[in-house]
């Protein structure tokens, strides 16, 4: 479950919660696609923004329209007990996988976060990633804490922010890891934009916020970097290159929503306020993007 | 409400939710202590841990437990609708006032900001507190926001981060805010290693953790401020220096959960998980600072 092309959503909200008929569609589609895995309430999900009870819905509606796609649900929240609630309202929906970031308000030690993760993995029947991403959590792994957690039962990959955009640089992390981590824990990418170099390095998996919402191009890299085509990997990356650029000037999530709202798959508006939409002129761009990749994108 | 000295207490946790009996117990000790307001659920009461029962609980506790002293309530959260939703609690609690910091997961810009300021204030009834601690949110205000958002209505005061250590540079800061700021709105200090230099430097009110947990220094350095009495306010602050210095060291959540259950206020381990109290050797360290300051302190 936890190799290959794992697409995290968007979930589409409303003035008063989840819209429902988006969010279905837009799993359906991902599992219709041929994804390996489906990440519902990821970042790209917004769970950090949802209530108990509307993340509970989602996690039914997503294994209800993945169909036979394992579905992997996020269950970070800034306190262990809300996270525990949270992983078993999940389980109970059928997710055949979780991933926990380990959210913060103060800031985390080590200690901290070693124990969320004791806490969590002792009480879970199924499958769990680490997620590590500083840009929303604000607390850096180090390789040190990677080995301490991968050691807790039920820990099975971690999702890591990047590698290094040099190749060979990118493939010395990913060696690196594999001598950290126990066997049997996969390593994913994270950060579209290097996800071709981490894939070609040797990462069993991709987590990715445009599988998400456009799913071909994200299969085409990861099926050549699998089938050991590097360069065919690269080639697709380079081609999205103005949507990492975008990703990195507003953020992946902002973009994907308008692209998303613009193609029809969601109504404009749909994340959850603070979180505007772009600018006219950011969505301009955006669009002009889009048009430009369409062809295949 | 808005000038001397607001104590923030600690929002002591038991397994099961708060611990209401200790809650009221600091609550009611600081009423007592005559501090010029209480600032309940602040960052040192854990506002961002506690479910919106458990919020509602607790504004209701320091308002009646605070007798006549007024009572701001931190209605901070990660979504615009789930700020409204606390700020409807603490006003029907009986708040004098709420504050509001842009807490954050996917990174706010200055609009987003501006945005959340200008829906909560349009839904409130009590005047608001402009919440900016940046190693909580992640966000950081600019002098320019801060002129936007304080035009707005109900907006009566700026809890600053901190001042500049030099008394010169921190008086030119506070009058650099005061050039920016409508001349209602005051000025509040945080962070207290540096509350006694912004008091002297022109600071209406300090924003304070210590006081939370031991209004008595805080009174001493506030009211010699308030007096004129610029060296006294620094000679408190001064003696208080080991105990500023473990704030830095281990943040001045743990340190004053650790006090607070050293001298009896609260059980040991009353702070919301993933947040470990310290290790025994930290431990040992605070307790000693304690019996050193203990003679008035």
């Amino acid at each position: 479950m936890f190799t290959g092309l794992s697409a995290f959503p968007l979930t589409p909200l409303t003035e008063t919660g989840i819209d429902e008929t988006a969010f279905a569609a837009l799993v359906g589609r991902l599992a219709a696609a041929g994804v390996d895995s489906i990440g519902a309430l990821g970042s790209t999900g917004s769970y950090a923004y949802l209530t108990r009870e509307e993340r509970a819905r989602a996690a039914r509606i997503a294994v209800e329209h993945g169909e036979r796609t394992p579905v992997i649900v996020g269950i970070g929240a800034l306190r262990t007990r809300h996270v525990l609630e949270v992983a078993e309202d999940a389980q109970n929906a059928g997710a055949s996988g979780v991933l926990l970031a380990p959210m913060s308000y103060q800031p985390l030690t080590e200690d901290d976060v070693f124990g969320l993760f004791e806490d969590v993995t002792a009480h879970l029947s199924v499958p769990l990633v680490v997620y590590d991403n500083p840009r929303t959590t604000h607390f850096t792994f180090t390789d040190e804490l990677y080995a301490r957690v991968a050691e807790l039962p039920r820990v099975s990959s971690v999702k890591i922010p990047g590698v290094p955009a040099d190749p060979a640089a990118a493939r010395a992390r990913v060696q690196r890891l594999r001598q950290i981590l126990p066997e049997a824990v996969t390593v994913g990418v994270s950060g579209d934009g290097l996800a071709a170099t981490g894939l070609n390095a040797g990462c069993d998996a991709w987590f990715s916020v445009i599988a998400g919402t456009f799913p071909e191009p994200a299969l085409t890299i990861t099926r050549a970097a699998q089938s050991g085509d590097a360069e065919r990997a690269r080639a697709e990356s380079r081609r999205l290159q103005p949507l990492w650029d975008l990703f990195a000037q507003y953020g992946s999530l902002r973009v994907v929503a308008e692209a998303a709202a613009h193609i029809g798959l969601t109504s404009p508006h749909s994340l959850p306020l603070p979180l505007r939409g772009l600018e006219a002129e950011e969505r301009a761009r955006v669009v002009e993007v889009l048009e430009d990749l369409r062809p295949r994108a």
